[in-house]
């Protein structure tokens, strides 16, 4: 891992981000947003170069922040990761954000597609949840937080294995609450409605901006504010599901 | 109407709580938590004394308020108050709060009792959103927020009057929220999922903050983050729904 | 009331249908079906005239059938008819359909409206629900149907009323499957999510037939059948909850 | 494939039921059922043994079936299975019933079992009901349904696998549900929320039909019951989702 941490490692609070690629993507700026608040951000994705933007990124506002490049849907990548961060400090905050929308006529759908959106949406988050939970239950401490999507709560034509896989996700994330919360783990679960303000879906479709007018895509800082109130809300008054979507979504 | 109201008529900024009853209750922390940010709370429940020590209260910690003594089921009064507000300036915020819970045994229960419950959480709600939209769609902003609980959700038994009621909010929440979020205004539900540390329930059930444990039950100045934190949203990314419930709370 | 009954007063079966208008309706139809299955019809609506023409077509084809016109929104009628018919036999079925989807901005909506609603779709089938439990908990045995709506599960733009008053009346159902199932009743909620192909929606929209297609509004005795099928569950897997909707409606 | 055919190939009518099991299990109830209605069972399971034992049980109520071993998770046996459907005739109902409920503490839990229960509940039923639904669209006609449970809707405490996986192949059912329908196939899905009173589960808790009481337990031939009503409902009125439970069920 590569990057600046704060402090020695026995104060240092972290914020392990798992799914960060574009530089103005959500799970980068949930990085940031948490490295803004004094937590040094450590950001997972595959490629190594994104990772190094984002921490370069994070430090030029004076944030702390590491590059943890591996593969969420390894488990060996995932918890060799966090024996690293075990060893810098406190794992306060675990996001899984992992995750990408695909569709098909199901005809079209092969099986390998269907289990990759499995395996980033759902498997890497079931493993990404355990693991961090095991952290964190050491210190009776810490916010464990799922992006979600639409697709989380139904299944649309052509949806079914971003569907499937986000819906499994919304199970992980509930079992662990259930589970976990009582033993002061914070466990959420994000429902995003609507299309991202971010790199990859504004590459993908350059004028869906244009398209949805001002403020009708979601701005990722906004994305951020929501997991950053999550994490810091009181015990007696937790969260496990909010959505997200821009004012003139229908829904 | 009673109180300090801050600056000039064209510039005050108004949040309108209804259903503010104990100084120690979720309604006054909701006022209290506007106040704070600024925000000339106006206070509404049935006892023009209890609001008036609410009143006291803000405005011990330097924040504006004012009491508008009203019934909530009440049509003329709610209308009367509002035109009252508009007069004063501009109201940024109403949060439907007034409810109560009531169970009995179904066969025990009687018509009276279920039109009750109707009257106070659901058709107040319903008057309240009507009327503070048509108030704030003259502006194109504004955010309504209505106070629901784990009985907006499903039926348990003794509850066919209270889950009738909230479940009845919760639907005009979502109807106004999908009418008049793409004109501007906020509309968001606030799902209160285990039981309350303020007046009302203290007072009923004094030992059940001792066997919930620490923070077993919800800090109402926790709920009057989470409206807060609602109201401030950027519109690109607004919740509907939230709930909160005590770490240890099962659910 | 009017109309044959079959057998002696100890052993008749009857199934009480509240809501019942045109001939071509769905709560002709139900009580159609379930006099073909050898239970005398109760049928109950506002116009006497209406229900006669009912018990005369259910006993041209063999069955029997009882009118019993009422106020569903009264409790003395629907008392009153209760005594009448637990002096005729046994109750071992009832339905509740009254119901009438109403829509309007939410800015146009008056209270009265809104109360119109909640009274006949939400009000009444409480009191339909708690009486008919009092009266079949003493032969701990019976099934009571509520029909529902879309609108039962999610608030639209211009919906308040209606989806308040259904979601209301889905809590009732809900409390008391969850009070009265363990004690020997069968509760369960029907939703239909689509256009009734009766006499109702026909006229109001003359041409919506053609425009949904062959088999794109729900059929009465397609209706009826699910409400048989329901009375007629093994208790170890009664079904609280089912949708009914045409093969080419979008959900 | 074993077993006597009734009739000649181009008339046969053929329900496919994957994930039979035990003799006295949901999966033989349900091939039975559709047996004793005329048609051909095509029962698909691991043990040929006992696959054998249900084909000659149905054959001992003079209704036709066929053995067809495979693996519900293997592709390639799923395919080769429906060819040989489809060369004897036509296939009317896919009832896609594998899955085994399992459970364990999170941090207990390997990646290897949460993938297993997600093959065999979630993966397993997608390319069945993407193979069935190519199949039947030949036609324009048929009926897919798939066995839910509590956990489809919910996750528990150490419930994650079977949750995630149970939702998913929810999320599979409503996608099909909503792209297939219109083209004339019916897709519904089965919440089972009890104990099923069959050999898998009374062979792990002897004593739970006792503990449970008198029909406490789901009786598979109830449960048999709904699918045939899925089956047979009106193409004007078709349900999607129906919960099963015992009447002493709590919920």
């Amino acid at each position: 891992m590569t990057g600046n941490e704060t402090g020695s490692g026995h104060e240092t609070k972290l914020a392990w981000v798992v799914g960060v690629g574009a530089l103005h993507g959500t799970g980068a700026a949930v990085a940031q947003r948490f490295a803004n608040e004094g937590l040094t951000a450590v950001v997972t994705g595959r490629s190594p170069q994104r990772l190094a933007e984002v921490v370069r990124a994070i430090e030029a506002t004076g944030g702390a922040a590491l590059a943890a490049p591996g593969d969420v849907t390894s488990e060996r990548d995932l918890i060799d990761i966090l024996a690293h961060i075990d060893n810098i400090g406190a794992l306060e905050v675990g996001v899984y954000n992992a995750g990408s929308a695909r569709w098909a006529p199901t005809l079209e759908l092969d099986s390998a597609s269907f289990e990759d959106a499995w395996r980033v949406c759902c498997l890497g988050g079931f493993i990404f949840g355990r693991e961090v939970a095991r952290s964190m239950l050491a210190r009776g401490r810490g916010t464990i937080l799922f992006t979600g999507a639409t697709a989380s709560l139904r299944g649309r034509p052509q949806f079914a294995a971003f569907a499937a896989a986000k819906a499994g996700l919304r199970m992980v994330s509930q079992s662990l609450a259930r589970e976990f919360q009582p033993q002061g783990l914070h466990v959420a679960h994000v429902v995003i409605d609507g299309s991202i303000h971010g790199e990859k879906v504004l590459t993908r479709v350059p004028d869906l901006a244009d398209r949805k007018g001002p403020d009708g895509m979601l701005q990722i800082e906004a994305i951020a504010d929501a997991y950053w109130y999550l994490h810091q809300q009181h015990r007696s008054a937790w969260t496990h599901e909010l959505d997200l979507r821009p004012f003139a979504e229908s829904f």
